[in-house]
Parts: structure tokens; C-alpha cells; sequence
């Protein structure tokens, strides 16, 4: 490996020069003005793929954006076969007015490249280009079999991705997904995140006439909707945070005295979490730590109330209806069909008959987990250790990256994200930017990463 | 009276002709572009005040539209003095077409008068105009002494009245004041109300956080104040619907029997009620009747919620800040400033040091009562018993007229509610009109009115 690492270290000015090249097209997947940047940024990225050294580069085209793919598959018939998957859309950049520098011309300042996709994801699809560059130019080939599957719509919810998946399922077959596009623990924290919370989303609609009614005139005979919604959503957590739908945590995996010990070790600061929140308290179940909380405990929120009157000043209405959305993180084994089933007689069950419900489901992804000692888990945890000369955390998110399930459940085989962003990159804000260092070291651990994974069984 | 009342019989075809003259004024006090018409409103009305043979007749200027006032004093020392309120300005005429004739173009059809104030208030104080000049062209005086304040912003919440009361106490000075802006219990049951409830207003506002947050990445950690606002909400009420506010009911006025009874005696369709309602049920403390709790039991309702996502689709926010309108009805004797007492303390003692709590005082008016037998009321019921023919029950309303409160408190005299309107006139909607046969019975009984006051010592 020596060779490779040697060549990596030695082009360092060369990748972050081409990676600003990359940088400049405004491939913002929201905009329909932007899509001829789009296409412009997937020609870039297949012309990059073959420069590298892939081969079958293509552009799949698909409803929407293309796809882009390319593979090596070389390795020999024992070594596995890893599928990375990552995209060459970005976020919007508005208010463009709070960006430091152009958020298309991509700087560097202390260290860190400014530009909009340094973090999320051209930065961290860059750094994969680069390690398989460095095996291909200078050791001639790569220690595993690897396939690229580039997309250009993970902004804008990866609507053309599942089907692409499921309809090309001997093209992507593989033994492990890599994916990395999410960020570390902290800075100098170098992790590896085994698990992701699901999610099942609704929205309540209630009536209670068939007009706003006047409150003096009607108030006292006839149900308030705002008022039976708030009645129905108290009683969806009881004062401890516990979400009181029955059967709610019956497929809750417990979380292992091995987690808890692990992630009591984690250089986490309530107080400072706090602050930066600006929260007066934070809230939740007792009997967990916060990070247990966020990880690997289900939650329920409401993400939006409205009903009546919202203006400025006063309107004495019973208004007729009332809106709430409502979600829940799921964490390992829950599913949210099943929950969405638990949720609906629920609501059911509690709502008066002086109100007209309706519950639409809006929204579902399942939680996922590769359990952190899988072999290819641990694989990547020693690629982070020799790229950053630190072992990493084990830890888990608590969002859901509806992809990641997408390929484990299609392809039948576990998924490993290595990101190496900072939570404070700023991935969907002004002034996004990327930590040099780590985008230096991510090269050398994909390097490595390559050769741990070429290490094991198929 | 004879001859008053032959006068006015015969004069019924004059009066609608006038009425139409009145009604042809497009007096919209909410719309500047009619400023100039509210103005010229004042001056037909002033006018109009002359004719009849009125004194003292004079627009006095506010900060905003002027109040027409004039009076005639020459009853004797014995007799009593009663002053009229009345409103010439009217609401605003949108959506223009769905009327079925013009709003300013006063259409006679099948004994209704149809246009924009003939109920709200041109048409009930037109009426007194009617019974005032019998009076006086006919008898050539009044049986009593009259005062009449005829204000131009009624519709914009009588910004300007409140001071013009409290600065003209000794112009003003009387011994009773009658108010015709309202409707009788139902077509063919004339009706006197005597009591209407008052009201406390607030905005209820709670921070989580500085600002939304991500419900994946932070969900279980921080309260959600949606749904901080939803546990508080439903704390404010029991399951009976009873309002769980501590002292809230210490000061409520009970209903006596002889009212429960007399209510119980009203042609009141509770079936067709919750139909015209679209409700699927009614609701409400149960052991109360349907007029009970309107008209007699205070409330709680939620009037606005506002918090986070609420527009199509799902997004997973954790939202910064929740809002509530929140507004109680109160009956006598509950005191607005009292309730906002027990409200804002109940607030703070439930609300969890999870989230930042404010509560804004909006609104708030006393809830008013003449007795039903007071001697007022009481020659009113006759009157209207002479001018109808039929005894008129005896009702409340749930809803809240603020000038009441006003004239009762700042001049010390009660009030009388005189309304010939029907609930279904469309005071403030498209096809606003008046029941003919209720306004020429309206102003033989507000003639007769003036003669039974006349008749009740000062």
C-alpha cells in the first residue's frame, strides 16, 4: 500500500485544484434553471470516472436527472464486490447574500474549502475518485471489485432512485454498499455510524362544522377542532416523553450494556448542546442519556399545527377544521407499516365523535442497522483509524437517509456509511465547506478501506 | 296613542321609501375609498334627525368617523330620560357577487327588504326615526325625553366610542339606554335579551429552541413546543367540558330555576340545530341544555394554532416556536381582569421549563345582565308584546356587544336590548335584508316603547 499512500500524499495540491473544478458547477437539482448545469455536472463526473481508470462509465438516464455509473471488477473472482454510492446534486445556496465568498467559486480559507457540495456530497465523491486514482495509477489495479453509482437527485428526495435500483438489480449486485455522505461525530472524532432511525409521517385533519362559527353565538354547544386536536396529541406522550400508542415500543431492539458503555465514552457536552440549541431544558425519557435518546429511542413529534385564526390581533372564531403533521423516528426492529397501523387505531380509538377525522400517511422509512461488529463495519473502522490516526466511535444517527435502507433491502446486503464531514459544515446552509485535513485523510482511508474490505471473504 | 300608532299604519309605504333613500348610501367604515360616503351617511342622518323634529341635532367629530347626535328634552322633570344607540356605517359588501341584487340598490321581495345594512343598522334605527317623528308630527311630543347617539364605526369596533362616552358623561346623562342592532330569538318569537357574555383574549407563544431543528438529528432530546402548546391546551379543559382553569367558575352568576324553565319553554330544535351546523354531534357540559351553554355557561375555546410545517407534503421539523389565540367566554358575574388573572397564573404553573412561555393580553369585555325583571326590561316585553302581538320570551345571547358594557358602566344606567332583526339576515354576509312586517311592527312597538318608559318613575 505504501506506493499508493506515498502517491496520495504527494497530489494533494492537484486534488483539491481539481475538486474546485468540480465545485463550480451549480448542479442545484431544485432549480429547473439549473438544469443544464445538472447534466453538465453528470458529464463532468462520468468524464472524471474515466479518467480515473472505470470503466462501463455511462449516463443512465432516468425520469429525472442521470445516473452516472462505472466499474472495476478486476479483483479476481474471491474478492468482494463494493458498491459506492453517492450524488453530484446540490442544495440551493439562498440567501446567497450570507455566503462569505461565491458559493460556486470554491475557497480556501483556515483549512477548510468554501464552496456549495464541498461537504455534501462532491467533496466526499471527490475523495473516493482520488483513492481509486491513486490504486489504479499506481499500483495498477484495486484490491476489491468496485461499482459507482452517482445520482443526481438526493436533494430533491432521490425520486428516480428506487426503481432504478430494483430494476437493475444484476447490474448493482455486490457484497457491501459504501456510502459517504454524512458527517463524523465531532471535529478530531472520526466515526462510523451503524445505525439510522426510520420514520412514519401523517397528517390529522379534523372537522367540526361546516363553517367557521362565530365563539360568542356557538361557543359551550359544539366541538372546537384546535381543542379536540390538542386533547388528541397530549395523549400521544405521557409526561415522561413515553409514546402511549399501545404496542408502540413492542419491536423496539434494546439497546446492548456494550452501546451504553461505548457511547458513555463519547466526548459529548450536555450543557453545551444545550446552549447551542438555545433550549431551556432539554427534554426526553430520564432513563436515557441523550445520545441514547436521539439514537436509539422512537420518538413522536408534531412538525406542524394550523387552524383558525393565525394573524395579529384577535378573531373570536370556532374555527372548523384543524391540521396537524405528525411523525415518528423508528428506531431497529420497528416497522413503520406496523406503526402506521398501531397510530391509525389509536387516533381512532381516542378521537370524540363530535369531530370528523382523517389520517393521511404521508411518508415511511424503515430504521436500519448494520450491528457494529459486522465485518465490514469493522472493516471501515480500521480504514478510519490509519486514515486519520485515531480509531473511530462507533455511533448512531438519529435521521433517517431513506437510501441507505433503499440498497440494503434491494441488494440484500449490509451498508457502511464513512463520512467524513463535520455536524457543522453547514451541508443545506450558507457558507458549506469541507475540513481540508479530513478530505485529505478520507483519501488515504478509502485507500485503505478498499484493501481492508479486499481482506475478507466475499 | 291612537293616532301615533293610525299615523304610522298609514305611513308604512313613506317609510320603506325613505328607508331605501338611506339604505342607497354605501357607508363602509372599513374601506377608505368610502370615506367620503360615511361622511355623507352622517349628514343624511343628521338630516333626517331634523326632519323629524329633533333638537339639538350635530355631527361631533372623533379621531375617525363623527357621531351624530341630537336629542329632544321636553318630557317634564318626572319623566325619564332614555338615549338610543345606533350605528350608520355598515359592513363591507364583498364577495359583491353572490348578492342577488344590488347592496346599495334596497329591493323589495316577498316582505323583505334586501341590502347592505336594512338589519345591521340602518333599518332598526331608521325604526326609531319612524316612532320618534309619530310622536312628535302627530302628538307633537314625546312621552319621554330622548337622546340619541348615532355612531359611524361600529363595524370597525367602535374605536372612538369609548372616549366620547367617558368625555360626555353630562350630555349623555339618562336614565336608561336602548339598543336595537340585534335579532329576535327566531321568525315569529319576538324576544327581549337581557344578558351577554363577556370575553378575555390571549395569544399563548412558546420557544424551544433559537431555531427549527431537525427531528431526526434532535428528536427525543429537546421539547417540541407544538406539542408543549397541544399538552397545555388540553389542560384547560376536562373530558365533561368543563374549563379546568382553578377559580374559573368561583364567580358565575347561577341560572335560576324560573330561567332554566322559561328556556325550556323555547321553540328551540336541537336536531335542526346540529344539522344547520354540519356537526356530527354536539358537545359540551352535558348538564347543561343547548341555550344553556351558549347563552349562560362561560368557555374556553381555541380560536388560532400556529406552529412549524402546514403546507403540503411532510417535513421532519422540530419547530422553534408554537402560537395559540385562545379566548374564554364569561358570563356574570365574571370579571375579564379576574379570569385574565387565574389564566395567566394557571398558564405559568403548568407550562414545563422546557420552553419559553409568553402570554399576551388581547382583548377582553365584561359580560353584561339587566335582570329580566327589571322595570326596563319589563315596559320593553310589553312593548313589543302591543307592537307584535305576542309576548316576546325573554333570552340571553353568547356573544359580546362592547358598547353595552360601555354605556352601562360609564353612565351608570342599565341597557336595553330592543333587536327586530332575524337570526338568519345576513347582518355581515351577501343578501343582507330586513322582514318588513318586523319593521313596521318594530316601530308601533318602539312607540309604544317611549310610552311605557314614559310611564316608570326617573
Amino acid at each position: 500500500m505504501l506506493p499508493v499512500i506515498d502517491f496520495i500524499h504527494t497530489n494533494r495540491d492537484r486534488y483539491v485544484s481539481e475538486l474546485k473544478d468540480y465545485l463550480a458547477i451549480p448542479s442545484i437539482s431544485a432549480l429547473p434553471a439549473h438544469t443544464a448545469d445538472v447534466k453538465r455536472c453528470a458529464e463532468w463526473t462520468s468524464g472524471e470516472m474515466q479518467r480515473i481508470g472505470l470503466e462501463n462509465v455511462r449516463l443512465i438516464e432516468t425520469p429525472g436527472n442521470p445516473i452516472v455509473y462505472g466499474d472495476w471488477l478486476h479483483a479476481g473472482p474471491t474478492a468482494p464486490t463494493m458498491l459506492f454510492y453517492g450524488h453530484y446534486d446540490v442544495q440551493p445556496v439562498d440567501p446567497v447574500d450570507l455566503w462569505e465568498s461565491p458559493p460556486f467559486e470554491a475557497t480556501v480559507r483556515d483549512g477548510e474549502i468554501y464552496a456549495r457540495g464541498a461537504a455534501d456530497d462532491k467533496g466526499q465523491v471527490f475523495m473516493h475518485f482520488k483513492a481509486i486514482e491513486a490504486h489504479l495509477k499506481k499500483g495498477g489495479s484495486l484490491p476489491i471489485n468496485i461499482k459507482l453509482v452517482i445520482e443526481g437527485e438526493e436533494e430533491v428526495g432521490s425520486r428516480n432512485l428506487d426503481d432504478f435500483v430494483r430494476s437493475n438489480r444484476p447490474l448493482l449486485k455486490c457484497d457491501v454498499v459504501v456510502i459517504s455522505d454524512s458527517a463524523m461525530f465531532d471535529r478530531g472524532v472520526p466515526s462510523i455510524c451503524y445505525s439510522l432511525r426510520g420514520l412514519a409521517y401523517f397528517q390529522i385533519d379534523l372537522r367540526g362544522t361546516k363553517s367557521d362559527l362565530h365563539s360568542g353565538v356557538f361557543g359551550g354547544a359544539v366541538a372546537n377542532p384546535a381543542m379536540v386536536l390538542a386533547q388528541l396529541l397530549a395523549q400521544m406522550k405521557d409526561r415522561s416523553g413515553r409514546v402511549k400508542i399501545a404496542g408502540f415500543y413492542d419491536d423496539v431492539r434494546p439497546l446492548s450494556e456494550a452501546e451504553r458503555a461505548a457511547w458513555r465514552q463519547l466526548p459529548f457536552n450536555e450543557k453545551k448542546y444545550r446552549k447551542d440549541l438555545g433550549a431551556p431544558k432539554l427534554a426526553g425519557e430520564r432513563e436515557f442519556s441523550v445520545l441514547e435518546r436521539v439514537w436509539a429511542r422512537p420518538t413522536f413529534e408534531v412538525n406542524g399545527l394550523l387552524s383558525g385564526f393565525t394573524g395579529d390581533g384577535a378573531k373570536t372564531v370556532i374555527p372548523a377544521v384543524a391540521m396537524a403533521k405528525v411523525s415518528m423516528r423508528l428506531v431497529p426492529d420497528q416497522h413503520p407499516d406496523r406503526i402506521a397501523a398501531l397510530f391509525e387505531d389509536y387516533v381512532r380509538k381516542i378521537a370524540p365523535p363530535t369531530v370528523e377525522l382523517k389520517v393521511t400517511r404521508m411518508h415511511g422509512g424503515k430504521p436500519w442497522i448494520t450491528e457494529y461488529d459486522n465485518p465490514f463495519v469493522q472493516a471501515a473502522g480500521r480504514a478510519i483509524e490509519q486514515g486519520f490516526g485515531k480509531a473511530p466511535v462507533f455511533c448512531r444517527e438519529g435521521g433517517s437517509i431513506p437510501v441507505v435502507s433503499t440498497f440494503q433491502e434491494e441488494l440484500g446486503v449490509p451498508a457502511v456509511l464513512f463520512g467524513v464531514g463535520l455536524p457543522d459544515e453547514n451541508a443545506h446552509a450558507p457558507n458549506e465547506r469541507l475540513d481540508l485535513t479530513n478530505f485529505h485523510n478520507g483519501i488515504v482511508a478509502s485507500a485503505i478501506l478498499y484493501k481492508e474490505l479486499g481482506g475478507l471473504p466475499k
